[in-house]
Parts: C-alpha cells; sequence; structure tokens
C-alpha cells in the first residue's frame, strides 16, 4: 500500500543543504537529476505490471515504449531482458519508430517466467555527429565542432577495449589537431566505422530505465495452439451398456488421434457420492445402477487423488498418459474443487467446509436451486491455509502421474487469491504446465482468472451466431490489450452446453460451429463423440441440456456411423498443422461481405508468410452468394496484381485480382471455404 | 524498482508451517487467504497512480472500480479518500453500475492534494438477505435461514452501539427462538429497518483494499475555467513612441476588464540583455535604441528577480499586481529559463551553462540555426542541484510579490524530473499557484509535461481549422484519460503564431477563430492588442512570424478603432460566464452537419443543468447552410418536444422539434450561433 507514492517517488531524505551562505531544508530528489530520459507507456504490460503477459516458447517478444528526452537531444535505448532461471540480463538496442515510440524484440526460448525493462539515454555522441551533419550540410564554421567531437571521443576512449583505444587516439588526435586540414577533420566525424566503434560504448551515465520491470509467463506451445477433445471414460466399452475403463479409452486413442487432436479431456475421474447421488437426466433420485455425476467427486474409495475403481488402477491411468503420449498427444484431466457428502475430506477436514446453524453443511446452492449431491470448500474458513496448501497438492499428484494439462471447473467459485498462489507456484517447478478456466460468467471475472495464471479460457463463442457478435468478440479478443493474458479456447458444445443452432440437428449446423471453432481460435475443441455424431436432442425445449446426457449415465456411441464429421475434423486439424496462420488468434482480421450471412476473415502468421483467408456460411439452411471486399493492404496484396486462393477444404483453385470477389456456399456441401492464398 | 513484482506482492515470508505432521517450507502469501473481493479497474488513474489526476475546487469527484468476488455472494464497497492536511479517512458507500463496475463521489473542498482508494468486503448479511427473499418468493423451506440470520445478527451485535444493541437483540430472539411463528421471523428478517441498522456495522474483517492509494491535485477553478489576455507592458504608453511602465500597465485595466478577462499575463518583465542582442523584425545585428527581445533574460541590472527599469519599481509591480486583483483579475508572468549573455548568473554561475572546448559558452542552437543572444541551463551541470534551488526560487521570488500564476516557456526544453520536483515543492506550500505550459511540441511530450504538474497546456488549435480536425483533436482532449491530467489552454493566436488562416486579415477569419477557442476551450487565450485589432501581417510570406513584431520593438496600438473586436469580445466573454456549460471542457459532444464548413457542438455542465450548442461556419469567405442532426439523446431533449434555442449573441429565438433544424451563418454579420438550450 503506497500511502503517497507521489512523494515517495519523488523525494528522497530531508538534506540539510548547503549552498553559499543559505542552508535549505528541501527535500532533496531520490534520484540523479541529470536523468534527462523519460520511459513511459511500455508494452506489453497488464494492468500497469501487476500481472504478467504470457507468451509461448520461440515467441519473438515485441516490446514498445515511448522514449524521450527535453530539448533537441539524440537518444538511444536499449531492451533488457533475462529469463528468471539467470541473474545476467541480455540487451538488444532499441528502434525508433513513429511520435516517440520506439521498439525492440527478443525471442523467449525457455519455458517459464521472463524479466523485462528499457534503458535510455541521451546519445551526446550520436548528437554532435547529427548536428556536425547539418552544419556541414549548412556551410557553417565547424571548428568548435571537431573540438567538441574530440571531447566525447575522449571521455569514451577511457573506457574502450584497448583494440579499440590506439584506433580512437589517432582520430583524437586528428580533430584536436590546430594543424590538419578540416576536410581530412571532417573525413575522421563522419566516418561510418567511428560511429561503429562509438557504438559499443554508450555513455550510460544518467541512463534512465522504465519504472518497472515487466514479466513475461512463456508457456508451451500448445498454450497457444492446441486441438482438445472431450470424451468420457465410462462411455467407452466397446459393448454398450459396459462401464468403459482406461484399457477402453487406450483403444479410443488411434480414433482421436486421426482426428487430428493435441488433448485427450477426460471429466473427473475420482470415485464419485452416493449421498444425494444424481439418477439419469439430472434426476434428483438415483436408481440402482445408476452411476452418477463425475463431478460428484469422493466416496469411500477417496477423493480428488483416488482413481474411480470401475475405470482401472492408478497403473492403468499412468499406461493411458504414456500411451496417449505416443501418439503425441496428452491427457488433460478435470479438476473440480468439490465434494460429495461422503468425500473423505467432509469427515477428516470438516473446518474447510461451511456448517449450518442445524449442524448440517452447507452444499452448493444457487436459491431457490439446491445441490444437496455437493459440498463446496468454504474459501473463509479459518483453515484456510491448510486448506490451499491440500488443493494445490491435488495438481502436485496428478503431476506426480504425469499430467501436465488440467481443465479446472467453475474456477469463479474458489477464492481468486487462492488461484494465483496455486498456479503460480506450480508453474515455478512445472513451467509446462496448462490450465484451462472453465468459467463462463461475468467478462471481468474471466479475464481476472486469465490474469492470475489461467492459460486458456472457455468464452462465449458457443452463443455467437452472427456476423456482427462474432467480429465484435473475437476483436476484443484478439486485438486488444486482453491478448497479453486471455487465450481463448472455442468450444462449440460441452457436455454442459447444446445450443440451440445444434439443436436443429442439421450436419450444416454443426460443420458451420466447428469450422468457426476452429479458424477462428488457435486453440479449441469439441465434446465427443457427441459431437462429430451430431448429437442434438435438448432434455426438454429451451435448454441447452442434452437429453439422455453422459453426465449422468454410460453412453454408447456408434463411431462408424457413415454420416460422423469425423474425416472433415480430421480434414480441418489437418489443415491447422500445416498452416501456422492458424496457430495463433493475433493475425486474425475480418473483411467485408455485402451478405450477412457471410462472414470473412484472414489469418496470418507473424512472419507474415503463412496466409489463411476464410469464408463461412452461417445459415445452416440455404446456400448463401454475396462479394467479399478484401482489406488488401492488410494482406500485402497488390490491387492490380493476380493471386492464387486455393481451398484446402475442397482442394479447388481460383485467380482473384482486386478486394472485390464472387462467393457462393452451399451450407449442404460444405458450408466455407479456407482459402490458402498465394 | 520492482525486480520481482509478482513475487514480492504475492508471497511472504518463507514460512514453516505445520499441518499434522507435515512441515512444509512454501511461501505463505502474505495478505489474508481469506480477502475474496477483488478490485481493480481504477478510475481516475493516470499512468497506473504514478502520477495524480486534476481537479478543481468544489468538483464532485466520480470514482469507479471494478468490484466483484468469486461465487454468488453479495458485494458491499466503499471509496475512502482524505485531504493530505488529514490523517482521518472520511468515507462514502459505493454504487453498483453494471457488468461489476461501480461508482462512488466525494466533492473537493480544499486547494492540494487528495488521496484515495476502494475497499470491498463479502456482505454476508445481504447475501442472506437476498437469498432468504428469493426463498421465500419460491416458498422453499426456511427454518434454517432464520437460525442462520441468527447467527449473522449475533456476529454483529458484539460491536453494535448501546442504542442498536437492544433492538437488535430482541430481533435475534425471535430468529432463534423455536416457538416464535414463522409469519413473525419473516417480518424481522425482511423488515426494511433491520437492514439500515445493520448496514451501520459492515463487517469488514475479511475487506480488500485497491493496490494504489491514488491521488488527486486539486486546484483553484482558474486551473480549469479561464479567459487569458498576454500584452506586453512597453507597448502601453500613451504616447506612441515611448517606452510603456507598469502604471501604464494600470492605466489598461479597466479596457481588458471590460473584455471580461480574468488573467493578464506578462511577456518577462526583466533587464533584457546587451549582447548579441536583437534588432527589430529579429534582425542579429541590433541598432541603438532598439529594445531587445523580453525573453533575452539578464543584464547588469539583474536577471529573473529583477524588473525591466524602463517598466518600473518593484513597488509598480507590487501594485499592478493588486490592482489586477481590485478588478477580479490575476497578473501571469512568464518564466523563461535561459539567459542573455550578460545575465549575472552566467559570471556567478558559470558551472550551470556548458562550455565549448574553445572557452566560450554554448548559446541555444537547432542547427543550423544560433541563437547567439541565449545561454540555455545546462540540465546536466554537476551542479545540478544547486541550480535546481535556485530555478525554483525564481518562482518563489514572484510569489513572494503577489504572483500566482506562471507562464512556463519551452518547458520541453528543461529536464522533465525538475519540473516534477519543482511544481510540487511550489504547490505543497502555496497549492493556489497555476502553471501554463508554453511547449508546442511533439504530444507525448506535451503530455509529460502535464503530468509532471503543469495545470494548463498550450496545443494545436491555432492549427485546426478543418471540421475534421477539429473534431478529432478535441475528442482526444477532452473524451480520453487525457483530459484527467491535461488541460487545455487554446490560443487562435500567441506572439510567435500569426496562422496562415489570420493572414487573411478577414475580420471573419478572428471571429471565427475567437468563437472556437472560447467556447471549445473552458480556458483560451488572446496576445492582444494584435488580436482585437487584427493584426495580421506576417514578417514574409509562409512565416507565422508578425512583421513588426512587438517581440523587437515597441509599439503602439489605437485601442478604440472602430473596426475592433473588443465588443464582441466582451459579449463571447461574458456569455462563458453566465454558462457553467462553457466552463468544463469535459461536457462537449460533436452532432453532425450536412455542410463541411459547419461544425456543430453542445456543452453542458456536470449536473446537466446547463446546455449551450455551438454553431460555427469555418469559412470566413461565404455563408454557408446546412441541417444540424443533433444526437438529442446525449442532450435530453425529447425527439418530438418542441425545444427553444436563445442566440445569445444575437438575442434571437428559435423554436426546434427533433434532430434536423436548418442553419445558415454569414460570415460577415457573425460566423456562429451560441444557443442557450431550454
Amino acid at each position: 500500500m503506497r500511502e503517497t507514492a507521489q512523494n515517495t517517488m519523488m523525494h528522497g531524505e530531508l538534506a540539510l543543504f548547503a549552498e553559499g551562505d543559505v542552508i535549505s531544508t528541501m527535500l532533496m530528489p531520490k534520484e540523479d537529476g541529470r536523468r534527462r530520459v523519460v520511459i513511459e507507456g511500455l508494452s506489453p504490460e497488464v494492468d500497469a505490471g501487476r500481472f504478467p503477459a504470457k507468451r509461448t516458447v520461440g515467441d519473438l517478444v515485441r516490446v514498445e515504449a515511448d522514449i524521450f528526452t527535453d530539448g533537441h537531444d539524440a537518444v538511444s535505448a536499449a531492451l533488457l531482458y533475462r529469463h528468471e532461471g539467470s541473474q545476467e540480463w541480455s540487451e538488444t538496442p532499441m528502434i525508433f519508430l513513429v511520435n516517440d515510440r520506439w521498439f525492440g524484440e527478443f525471442r523467449v526460448l525457455d519455458l517459464g517466467r521472463y524479466f523485462f525493462k528499457v534503458a535510455g539515454w541521451v546519445d551526446h555522441f550520436e548528437t554532435w555527429r547529427r548536428d556536425l551533419h547539418k552544419r556541414i550540410q549548412a556551410d557553417s564554421d565547424t571548428t568548435v565542432d571537431y573540438l567538441m567531437g574530440a571531447e566525447i571521443l575522449s571521455h569514451i576512449a577511457r573506457q574502450t577495449k584497448p583494440d579499440d583505444a590506439g584506433w580512437l587516439k589517432a582520430r583524437l588526435d586528428i580533430l584536436k589537431s590546430k594543424e590538419a586540414a578540416k576536410e581530412d577533420k571532417r573525413k575522421v566525424a563522419t566516418d561510418a566505422l567511428l560511429n561503429e566503434i562509438i557504438r559499443r560504448y554508450p555513455d550510460r551515465e544518467f541512463a534512465s530505465e522504465s519504472e518497472r520491470v515487466l514479466e513475461l509467463v512463456v508457456d508451451p506451445v500448445r498454450g497457444r495452439f492446441s486441438a482438445w477433445y472431450e470424451l468420457f471414460p465410462r462411455s467407452t466399452a466397446p459393448v454398450a451398456g459396459q462401464h468403459g475403463t482406461f484399457a477402453d479409452c487406450e483403444a479410443r486413442l488411434p480414433y482421436i488421434a486421426e482426428m487430428g487432436f493435441d488433448i485427450v479431456y477426460l471429466p473427473p475421474i475420482h470415485p464419485i457420492g452416493t449421498q444425494f447421488r444424481k439418477g439419469r437426466n439430472n434426476s434428483t433420485v438415483a436408481e440402482a445402477g445408476d452411476v452418477g455425476s463425475p463431478w460428484a467427486i469422493g466416496a469411500a474409495e477417496g477423493g480428488h487423488k483416488s482413481i474411480h475403481p470401475e475405470l482401472g488402477t492408478m497403473e492403468d491411468f499412468e499406461r493411458l498418459v504414456k500411451r496417449t503420449a505416443d501418439f503425441g498427444m496428452q491427457i488433460a484431466l478435470d479438476i473440480a474443487f468439490q465434494a460429495a457428502p461422503d468425500h473423505p475430506y467432509v469427515k477428516n477436514h470438516e473446518e474447510w467446509f461451511r456448517k449450518r446453524p442445524d449442524g448440517t453443511i452447507q452444499y452448493a446452492e444457487n436459491p431457490p436451486k439446491k445441490y444437496q449431491d455437493i459440498y463446496p470448500f468454504d474459501f473463509e474458513s479459518s483453515k484456510w491455509w491448510a486448506m490451499w496448501q491440500e488443493l494445490k497438492d491435488v495438481f502436485l499428484f496428478w503431476i506426480g502421474h504425469g499430467v501436465r494439462i488440467f481443465r479446472v471447473d467453475n474456477p469463479h467459485t474458489k477464492a481468486f487469491p487462492f488461484w494465483e498462489w496455486c498456479i503460480t507456484e506450480i508453474k515455478r517447478d512445472y513451467p509446462e504446465t496448462l490450465f484451462l478456466s472453465e468459467a463462463f460468467t461475468r467478462p471481468k471475472v474471466m479475464y481476472r482468472l486469465a490474469k492470475l495464471g489461467f492459460s486458456q479460457s472457455y468464452t462465449y463463442f458457443p452463443w455467437r451466431n452472427a456476423k456482427w457478435e462474432i467480429t465484435s468478440y473475437l476483436t476484443e479478443l484478439t486485438k486488444t490489450s486482453v491478448r497479453e493474458f486471455f487465450r481463448p479456447s472455442q468450444w462449440p458444445n460441452t457436455p454442459d452446453i447444446l445450443t440451440e443452432f445444434l439443436q436443429s440437428g442439421m450436419r450444416s449446423a454443426f460443420m458451420i460451429r466447428l469450422l468457426l471453432a476452429a479458424t477462428l481460435g488457435a486453440s479449441y475443441g469439441i465434446y465427443g463423440p457427441a459431437f462429430e455424431l451430431m448429437e442434438w436432442q435438448p432434455i426438454q425445449p429451451g435448454k441447452e441440456e442434452y437429453l439422455n446426457s453422459e453426465k449422468y449415465e454410460v453412453r454408447s456411441w456408434d463411431l462408424n456411423r457413415p454420416d460422423s464429421l469425423r474425416f472433415l475434423i480430421a480434414l480441418v486439424n489437418q489443415i491447422r498443422r500445416s498452416n501456422e496462420a492458424l496457430q495463433t488468434d493475433w493475425g486474425l482480421e475480418f473483411h467485408p461481405v455485402d451478405n450477412e450471412q457471410l462472414i470473412c476473415y484472414s489469418k496470418q502468421s507473424g512472419d507474415g508468410a503463412n496466409l489463411v483467408l476464410m469464408v463461412v456460411n452461417l445459415d445452416p439452411h440455404n446456400t448463401q452468394s454475396g462479394f467479399v471486399d478484401l482489406r488488401l493492404d492488410l494482406l500485402n496484396i497488390s490491387y492490380d496484381t493476380p493471386y492464387q486462393v486455393h481451398d484446402l477444404l475442397t482442394d479447388a483453385t481460383y485467380t482473384w485480382t482486386g478486394p472485390r470477389n464472387y462467393v457462393s456456399l452451399n451450407p449442404h456441401s460444405i458450408p466455407a471455404h479456407i482459402f490458402r492464398v498465394r
């Protein structure tokens, strides 16, 4: 808490200062007043440096800052950066852009935290060189200038390496010499090599540094680019009605890998509570044989560190993790911090839950709705610190068994300080760990969780269907400062979300939402096999719950149904893998189309080498046609040279010229173009 | 410098922590983990609290913040504030707006610095009350709810005043009672008075506070609302060719006061250097009798703390200051930190200037241009600290002689840290002091000076003539965060700036620029009598310097010329004084007109009670007509009720209905409407 930030920053100790006869009791500035360069407006910066910005391994980080000084002197600046594992700052020069804005770049090659700051200083040599040049141009008298140059050089010569010292000395002598011809002095002074050598010894005595050291968290590439596939392990048995096992999941891996997914995400795999167990279709009374919801965690067999006995053993699980890795994929576990009434925590750590005056434990509620099968943790418990450690230990337990990706259930119903502490602690030792935030809630809450450390976040994408909605939401996510900390994961469905759009049951509707998710989001996911098999029936009209939801029962899926979307999904994921442009959210640009049912957008890789152009028909019923009006300047395409667009979905190739081009998409064949532009 | 901001903020000491048998060496959070409320996104905030925002005495300060907690619990929040002169925080509740945004307000009644912060906490009583209400509505069982209420009340009862304690106890007993009827419990629980009393004792045990305490600088009202009149004292003599005196200035005061100005600003009044003195029209050689530039400060007679002998004595000056105050106006002095070669500083403090290798002192330069009559101070002098004190002492000297407003010449050529220190030091003791920054330079430099403490700043207004230029520039100044620290002072001319627009010499052109300046800027100024007498001849075509500029010679003005703009100026200033809307820059809104030569904008006072609508013809040559299309919703005018617009310039009154209304302005009569809207 800075009570008087301003004063602390500006004033040092009360100084008794004698100047002539006067003794002053003024506050003396803390900093040397000769530090004349101002550095402000740094980016990337999240909440003034309160939180780190996010990057992934291999990224080129572009840092910008406003850097200037008083008067007309020339300024030089450097970007300093270091990985948390090193005490040494690396350095790269910053380059002037425009309007006092400078930039510098460095590549992050290691996982974990990086620190960076900017230094700027008045460059007396450069000022002299620049002014001398102007004087020579204007034919002014330069006698004193050469002497001033000599003064600057001799100041610098004191710190040069021996190699350079002799070379400099010779030049110095000429500049100082009363006999040397002016033309010789001019040659010495304007020699490019002199400039190059002097740049090696910048005089930073009065250099300023940016007021804060800023931070980056560098994640694995999958933090930025990932395709998720969610499935219920218990619904993977080869025989209908049987409870699936981890071994069955193993057998499913080739199917998932063929579709091109990176992450296999499993809902909670722990023992399921029996008290107040939910029956099929969320009925409050379970019947015999009902398996309950995996999110009602904990029973006599154990809690968050145990495995549901019907799924298999810890060895089975570790084998599944390993086999998944063999396919180049990773297992993601669902961590849901809540307890069924028969969870061992309830007995052993009653103090972590809220007691009601009648002696019962407070179950989850959203009045008047009651969720008696679930006890929330009490983050105001007097034993919060022990509870925090145990909850963190749940992650560490599964990290110990090979898991590095966690999908966190409802993080917004747990105290925010816990997440910042927990994720920071875990990533300090396991910087390769990723956390997906499942917080379908208000925007500022979702953004706060991302700032606190969540690597990816679910979004409002499931409910953004119209062109204007998609455009404004994706612009917010990818073109504002939000992108520095919030990485969207775009899902067309989840076990909780069967959108109205998909309830039409039309194949075209599923294709549209898949194509949008996979091309708008560098990270996206589907809940399968419900998605590829186009499961569309809601529990009742107007609800987004699935009928016969897997959340409450074991399902069996006919994966080989001829209408399955699995081959389209495989094609889309293959296109994502071979086009760098689709592996980042940052290169997204929308382009006008004169038909509200057609949306057009492009994605470009950071280096601009890969350019992909999407046109999607948002209407699942009808063929829609129109003219796109491409913003060619953003795409580095000239207005009069023809360019080729190659549809990666259909393999058709067109030659276009200029911004206006005709498109027509029949949703019943395929509702989108994914053009590679050349 | 925060090396690892994140870690410092998040972690406390390494704690040896024993939970059960396990001894942990984890870093323990510094804050109690039960502080569950997040407070972020505070406004007003300048550079994350690095600089104070600006307000004027009497302002109602509106503070906003994003405030929320995890889960579904109700949140309450308060705004805390204090004047620097008090250690006690005052407090006012914050009110929920929308989307997790809250606001609170307080009025600043004293000059100087204010501090403010926000506190937020989970409100268990309100959560209970809200949930109980829902349960009653849904006819759910409320037995336990009343017991929970009793628990919360008994917790609060511990800290109540005796008056409330008994009252509460009686209610508590009913809620706890096993015998009391449910209906009685319901009545007690939902009693509005209960809510009111409980609100007096918020349970803030786990309240969060905003991470920074933010600051405001509160200036006199003239910091926000002021009309400046600049004149050269030496040109005020009643007899042409004679050197004017402070006594002559006194005689000029009624003329200035009648025009309605607030501030009489004098260029430097110090002795003028003789070495390298500039002649008329900036000639490099002065002739006998040439008076030189007032900005070439210092001669044998003294420097920045002395008065030019021909202007009068210190007593004369003090009398002028006093007489000006009698007219309700204030004197502003020009402080130009630079020295003529014969300034006493040059002899007595050679170390404050830069020595060149040939032993001479470095004069001002912008190569290849040389200003040999001026020596800049060297802010990299090893004696910078003594120099800073002396420069500050120049301000204090004139404060000692009654001056409280300073126009600072070229502050951007002096080191930035000096200004922050100097202005903060002076305003600590003299918070009524105002500083106008004369930095016609790059935008980020101008903004930095304002952040450092300058109360007002010159702007690019002189060169903004077209509708789109005026609209975009004024929007930047009045609708973005810039307005929190940068207060524009709009000048149509200065002794250095005779714009191309005014060089037409047309009366209409001068009227247009006056009307724009005085209605777009709550603060504005003119350099007179050159302005009201429409002085228009440049020293040469394409230059903005005046021919026969007062900067280099004594001029005599015929103030009674019949074409003088003095009566229009008086009318405009009177309109400004009687319309609060014109006294702030914040209530500005632009409205479309279907003619690019007509600009339309409105201004509203903070409370909305005063509404003024301007239409200006930007074309000095021709009558321009068109339809304005008012954004009536912004003006709180209904679309179908007639409203009256009363032209305060011509006294004409029109009745308008709806947004579209016809206007026609002949620049040769008067090129604007200033409508009071009722």
